[in-house]
């Protein structure tokens, strides 16, 4: 099996259990905890095939990542007592879960139009959409709404992965080193705090009309 | 006409009453209400053709589908103030329509791809995404997120749908006994509030860091 | 270039500024921005394109949109400062591109399958869907939910093209007729307050279960 194929399984197997994790602390019943593993493992791959016009979707055509999403939910759903801080463990795997999606994400808009643009914004999309989309369906603040580099590091990762691919770089190469991009940055950012200066309001006229 | 296609109608036109409902509840305007009806009688249909690769969707094909929908988001705004509890007629309504829903989606993902495991999760899918889209546009709590026995009603209708069909058992009746186990199941939840055991914290060293 | 192909680039480019001013009210950093005006500025048009089975979606045939998105995001970025009610310049510039997007969406659909119910449902969505996902990924009240004629306006514009091109109106004249319609329909609105009657709640006996 090869490097992508190893950051495509664990991807998917990492978001599937940041799912659960945020179903754990819901505190739903087990088809919650399922529920969330299957659309938070799935979600981003699933928006990518279809705006790539890669349809049906991958786990229409191998259901075994529904039953790698099922499994993990079910493991999830009997030990995360276990852990110290269920919410410090959910945002690293969700890290090395960004790190493995954005790369397979860019490499499979790559492969279906050879475009080193549209490459970048699926790995991006990939990546990020599935985290989003467990926030919102937990009802919790988005990602997106933080002051945090996410969305960043997966840029970067596609954006490393394809420009080495241009430059000829092997593929299992440009694989490894798009993934330890993206997690020196999301992970850098999760140690260290780090941020990008946000947009700073200098107000107007009528402060009270900018919430 | 097939005991199939009246699921099928059947299943559209409650969940697009389920989101005229819902905009009764949020008093918004007529085109509020056809709004509603349309996104959640079509939502969860839409979907499941989208990741089976069956574009363009059923509506496109046929809008018959979306003019019901109007026709009921229309009935709804006219006739709500008549009904003693719209909460309750909501539930038990979305409830036949979940019944409905998760057989169609099973035969129209078996039918698609042969494949029993993915009639099962094309079944859940299309019978839940409708009241999931709803909620989340009408900004209410998502029915996922409540000790309720909802998805797992779904699973079970089109797990027996699908079981039944593996075994011989004819269209008809596989769809009927499939729609009549979900409704058991979602009914009994409702009538007598069955529930799952749901995941209990134990908690670790910094239970404030675990909502 | 043709009026339509005006009509596109603009309700896009109208579209993600209104991203990019909700990301500057959210305080985001500059990915931030990006990410808003990339998606509520393709976020219908993609709705439109995978339910009309025309994948892949127009962007990834096209990587040019996103970048338009993208420099308007850094634009904004850089001069939102600038304007004294950046809430009132984004309903506005939403009410300009919901007239251009609702009848290019509208185009796209007669284009795809000659059924004006299709045309006037997919103008509909595709303008107002970016806006519906902007709102709710920016986690602040929809549109949907406001006593606002908004979805109307949207539904006006592309009835009347889709009604003018049947007709035999030149294309575009049809467009140019359809965009003044929404926008005198959605301007107005804003300018003169218009409201529709909304539902009214007649109280059962339960007005607790009616929230």
């Amino acid at each position: 099996m090869s490097l992508l194929s190893y950051l495509d399984y664990a991807g998917i197997a990492l978001f599937a259990a940041t799912g659960a994790l945020a179903a754990s602390r819901k505190q739903l019943d087990m088809i919650g905890f399922l529920f969330f593993a299957v659309v938070t493992g799935l979600g981003g791959g699933t928006v990518r095939d279809i705006v790539l016009g890669r349809v049906p979707v991958f786990w229409v055509l191998n259901p075994d990542y529904i039953l790698i999403c099922c499994a993990i939910g079910a493991v999830v759903f009997f030990t995360a007592h276990l852990v110290e801080s269920r919410y410090r463990l959910l945002i690293w795997l969700d890290a090395i879960g960004l790190s493995a999606y954005c790369v397979m994400g860019a490499a499979k808009g790559l492969a279906a139009t050879g475009s080193p643009t549209i490459a970048i914004v699926t790995g991006t999309l990939t990546a990020s959409l599935g985290g989003v989309l467990r926030d919102l369906l937990a009802n919790e603040p988005s990602v997106l709404l933080r002051p945090e580099i996410y969305i960043t590091a997966a840029l970067v990762g596609a954006a490393v992965f394809t420009g080495a691919n241009e430059f000829g770089v092997p593929l299992y190469l440009a694989s490894g080193i798009g993934a330890l991009a993206a997690f020196a940055i999301r992970g850098g950012a999760l140690y260290f705090g780090w941020t990008f200066p946000t947009y700073r309001h200098k107000p107007g006229r009528h402060p009270d009309e900018v919430m």
